[in-house]
């Protein structure tokens, strides 16, 4: 049985329970954060600790819990190798249901678990992943990572039945992202074309992810050249290789989408080698 | 202390607890209902069951509670004479977290409670609300009633710091709806203008609203003229009357907008009488 982490307590998983009248549970109040554990040690916390802080400011959500003990000891309590850390914050529980925000707010209800999860040795980082296109529909203050993840779950689902990995989703005619990675490619010129992140509330866009900084600074000190700019699926399937980033999954190769390979078919060299120096940074500490 | 049903129980409101991994906080997955009860009785709920069903079809959660004897027990240990009943489904709690749906789903966990509210004599009837106008980036399936609500959530904290009572939302130049409730306007024709609704899962719309569709039903039994369509912010502000529906507010008229007086500043005459012969099918049950 997990130990986790419920309102200043470590608790066993089972006994960590929240009110019904929680507004993380009640209108989707809630923001949280995922983080890479590689060693024993949390990746990047900084950055995650900035981003939190404008998913809270989005959220309307005013709390100032100082995580990395609560993690680190997290970690160690559960034997934590490899995998991630995963924290969120609510809106707290004020006794009843009411869209005003309560003045004063209820003390966030606040929460982590650890995961188990082999990353670095990632079958999927040589099979490749098959994505399918659909629309974008998901609200539109998706810099925040809160928990208004329905149409994602959807879009898993849709993938599934449709015997792919995930969905990449289409706004405008361009590319945003996967349903919980970033999405990027690496045209004929040999430039990686990432979509644009935006730290706060602005109208469509994407999750400024943790994992996508690092991997641009890598390419970006490797000498590949980077664009940030919405990509179309016309430029997708001309790309030479795509592939996705995110906490849970370091950096993957996108090798069919709609059923058509990408490139030759096969893990592009410039995401094989990306994933292997973000790899290599994370054993680094 | 209010009694509360929770997964076949009813236990006191401080002892309806919930797993940190139930995929409704974790994730969003969850579609609630609201109705009115007058006089210890509720409402309409042959409408709300069948707007349920679409909504966890939406939302990929399988439940089939019945309903009515829970909530009727619920009314009566509560002794709730006039105010609402809210219940929500979510999809369960599956021990971790993971994106992809579950093979097979968990059981859903439910609840349901009562609020007490005076909405017959609601002073708001006569004083009319004021609302102020923001872009709709609510995500595109509102036609099922989720908890999807962070955008209403901050919509309603907008109204509150501009010192009106609730927002109403533009997408593509036209109004969609208020944070939680039906908009609806009289032209100069006498006409009464609503925003069209879908029951499924189409992108953009507004929640087909039960209250909204009893009004409807009144409106042509009185011989007033209905269009069923969105109407822009010109046409609002030229109206003679606007008015909003909902379980919570059922009828009530909006005198400002944006600053800006509606008609003559004061509830007009269609939707007095629209409000007046819904609370009159309240109270005949």
């Amino acid at each position: 049985m997990r130990t986790v982490w419920f309102n200043g307590e470590f608790v066993a998983a089972d006994a960590a329970r929240i009110s019904i009248f929680d507004r993380g549970l009640l209108f989707g109040q809630a923001v949280y954060e995922v983080a890479p554990v590689v060693g024993g040690r949390i990746a990047n916390w900084p950055r995650h600790a900035a981003r939190l802080a404008d998913s809270l400011e989005t959220a309307m959500i005013a709390d100032a819990t100082d995580w990395p003990p609560i993690l680190a000891e997290l970690i160690a309590r559960n034997a934590l190798d490899e995998g991630r850390v995963y924290l969120q914050v609510t809106g707290g529980s004020q006794g009843d249901r009411d869209f005003a925000q309560p003045q004063p707010m209820p003390p966030p209800n606040r929460f982590a678990f650890t995961q188990t999860a082999d990353m670095l040795a990632d079958p999927r980082a040589e099979s490749g992943l098959s994505v399918i296109l659909r629309p974008d529909l998901r609200w539109g203050l998706r810099a925040a990572k809160t928990t208004q993840l329905l149409y994602a779950l959807r879009m898993k689902e849709e993938a599934r039945i449709a015997g792919a990995d995930d969905v990449w989703m289409i706004e405008n005619g361009m590319i945003t992202e996967a349903t919980s990675q970033n999405a990027h490619i690496v045209d004929a010129r040999g430039v990686l074309v990432t979509h644009p992140v935006h730290r706060r509330a602005a109208p469509g866009g994407v999750l400024p992810g943790i994992t996508r900084m690092s991997v641009i600074d890598i390419a970006a000190a490797q000498g590949i050249a980077i664009e940030e700019r919405a990509f179309s699926p016309e430029e997708l399937f001309a790309a030479h290789e795509a592939f996705v980033s995110a906490a849970g999954s370091l950096v993957l190769p996108v090798t069919r989408v709609d059923g058509r390979a990408i490139g030759d078919g096969r893990p592009g060299p410039i995401t094989r080698t990306l994933r292997a120096s973000y790899i290599e940074a994370l054993r680094g500490g």
